[in-house]
């Protein structure tokens, strides 16, 4: 029998509904994990080890309240909870305790979710790296900004955590860590109490080791039972899509989508090649623009008020989004949605797209890495996922990322699911 | 020469950037109407006249800061202030202290801008009704949800107030009161740190009595100085628009469009019919079931652990939005994109469309009137702007509402400002 650490949220779920499993031993065996791997990790932005057994022994003696119930659950620190600190990952914010929970916190807590922390973020879910480090590799970071959450469960310290994605805050730490990452469609997870960086992109999401506990997460927070993926009907088809021209793709990243396309093709899905969707390059320098300029406006309390608590890469893209003007802004929303309006064409027969989750390996824990492969997508508000399966030249985990249609969150569930069992069976 | 607190903020902040008026002297002015009126008018949620003073003297001792310095501004009490409780005005947020302040209001500090203190909000900017009187008469509602903004402004209280709008929550006050009230482009100004309702309705706009002191703070806030409107290059051409088949218009807002028609024709606009606009009536249920959708879920926390604090309005609001099903809801949103898709040929040769504000005067004090009006809109992400000139049967002002393309509102500015002088001629 495997240690409880390991379970899934899902079969957590299942046999703590069932009674043969109490919160309060599963609390204690993530705990026990966590005292092992913190000081190497750094996944924990807050943790109060009696508090979380105290919430998993209240669920143990409650009625079952939904789908999460008695599981430990990582919160990003940039979701506000008030009955923990929570920092935005900054200096400026250091003991800041809100007066409630942010929409998604009270959501999973609704749903029986167990908050065992506060996960590391990067300074306001931006590009300064905290104290989290690689799980596969301590010199190596787990990218951003999602870092302490995609750390902590691949390192198996909880089965699921929350995370946000503005670029590429969710799937390129899930790329790097190894594990399932979800950005879903732009707006489908409340964002009431998640300390904005860039409204319009702004994205609530999720990390786990499984497809089907990504889904088991999404379905409780949604009241959309849809998202609980069964597998596909029809066998998917799946375009593969690498954007030309193109240099940021590593040889570790070619290498994981064509390893996955064969993966794919064994297991018997539609594959096709997409050539170039119109103007990746120029969306990414779009996505750019939208991003440093609206957060630069919507931090301008820190901005104005708290410049010598800022880290210096925060303040340089605070100045960088300063420096974009309003006409530039305007320029870049019109090429959003230009672009948004040719997806249909450019799925055409598809029903997902295969593509690069990060450029390739987790780079050294200076940066957190380039969300370039990220930003188009977060930008077009579709649902993405990433995968993993993949090692790369220095054993450390390289993911890949499928691309589903908009408001095609469930869709994109079940093929993610046909392919991870796909890729699993290559592993 | 007329009472300091009747002073435009545009003529405020020339008199002040020359040196010829102190802001002290103008919050001065401001506190002693405010002593005077407010057991009458209720239009404050937290108003501090020390500190207020402090911040104005601060500002006569500091070189001029931007183009709002030394203009006292009343700010809608679900932006958060670190310097001031912000109740979002629910007893669940009774004597809260936000750790910063809005980015609207930070950036209209760093503009030169007095805080005055805090304006009267119906509870979470939904339908329960605040303290706060129309100051045309007590008996009537200011409308809401920016109740204290509304009547404060024009009850020459301050000269400028910031509000809010998710249905119709700055153009309806705006009409009930007399004053002129703009809700800008869907995104135009930085929305962090202000309560969400509806995340992808919200947007923060002011109220003021000139269409000049509009563009004055949207100017100052954005960055965008197209936004101080000069008169149109062009004799406007605007379309007359009355919902069909919509009983919903009483007769005095029916005069007040006959009025606003003849008079905007007198002054050389050219004007024409716009029989309908497709689906007007499903548009304000689509709207009315994402507003509802989404503030049920944004207010999670609220409602799953506050129930006992909020006013039952409200919980019927969120109970209603718990009903909206996530099919209804996607099925709205489809509705609302295919509208926006066709407001190309609906705007037609017309740069604005005249329509009504509200439904007529304000009605007695129990509610906050019907945004009917407003919703569509809204939901449209137009920039809309009320302007005043008409009273109803009872004396009431009965204002009219003028709607400009998606993000053409410096357009929409300028066809007020030339409406503005239209209207006044008729006074």
């Amino acid at each position: 029998m495997p240690d409880l650490f390991c379970l899934s949220a899902s079969e957590a779920a299942q046999r703590i509904a069932a009674g043969t499993l109490t919160a309060r031993a599963l609390v204690e065996a993530c705990l026990e994990r966590i005292a092992l791997r913190e000081s190497d990790v750094g996944a924990w932005a807050h943790l109060d080890p009696d508090q979380a057994l105290a919430e998993a022994r209240a669920r143990d003696q409650s009625p079952v309240r939904g789908p999460l119930h008695g599981v430990p659950i990582g919160v990003k620190d940039i979701m506000d909870t008030a009955d923990m600190p929570t920092g935005y990952g900054s200096r400026a914010y250091h003991g800041h305790r809100p007066a409630a929970d942010a929409a998604c916190v009270a959501l999973a807590r609704a749903a029986g979710a167990v908050i065992l922390g506060k996960t590391v973020t990067t300074e306001f879910a931006a590009l300064s790296p905290g104290k989290t480090r690689n799980p596969h590799h301590r010199d190596h970071t787990p990218g951003g900004s999602s870092s302490g959450s995609a750390a902590g469960v691949a390192d198996f310290m909880m089965p699921l955590a929350f995370g946000t994605q503005t670029a590429g805050s969710i799937l390129r730490p899930a790329s790097f860590c190894g594990v399932v990452g979800m950005k879903p469609s732009f707006g489908l997870v409340a964002t009431c109490g998640t300390k904005p960086l860039a409204p319009s992109l702004d994205t609530i999401g999720g990390v786990a080791r499984s497809v089907a506990d990504i889904g088991l997460l999404l379905a409780a927070l949604t009241d959309r039972p849809e998202l609980q993926p069964a597998a596909p009907a029809q066998l998917p088809r799946i375009g593969v899509y690498h954007p030309q021209p193109c240099d940021q793709a590593q040889p570790a990243t070619l290498a994981a989508l064509a390893a996955a396309r064969e993966a794919l093709a064994r297991a018997g899905a539609v594959l096709g090649n997409r050539a170039a969707f119109p103007a990746f390059d120029g969306l990414v320098v779009a996505q750019q623009a939208i991003m440093n300029y609206e957060a630069a406006r919507n931090l301008s309390w820190e901005r104005l008020n708290r410049a010598n608590e800022i880290m210096p890469r925060t303040a340089a893209m605070l100045a960088d989004g300063m420096a974009v003007t309003p006409a530039g802004y305007d320029a870049a929303q019109r090429e959003a949605a230009a672009a948004r309006a040719q997806l249909g064409a450019f799925f055409g027969e598809f029903d997902a797209m295969l593509v690069p989750a990060a450029p390739g390996e987790a780079p050294p824990i200076a940066t957190t890495g380039d969300p370039f492969f990220n930003r188009p997508w977060t930008l077009l508000r579709l649902p993405c996922i990433a995968l993993p399966g993949h090692r790369g030249p220095s054993g450390l985990p390289v993911g890949v990322q499928l691309v589903g249609r908009s408001g095609e969150d469930a869709r994109l569930l079940a093929i993610a699911l046909f392919a991870e069992a796909a890729l699993g069976a290559e592993r």
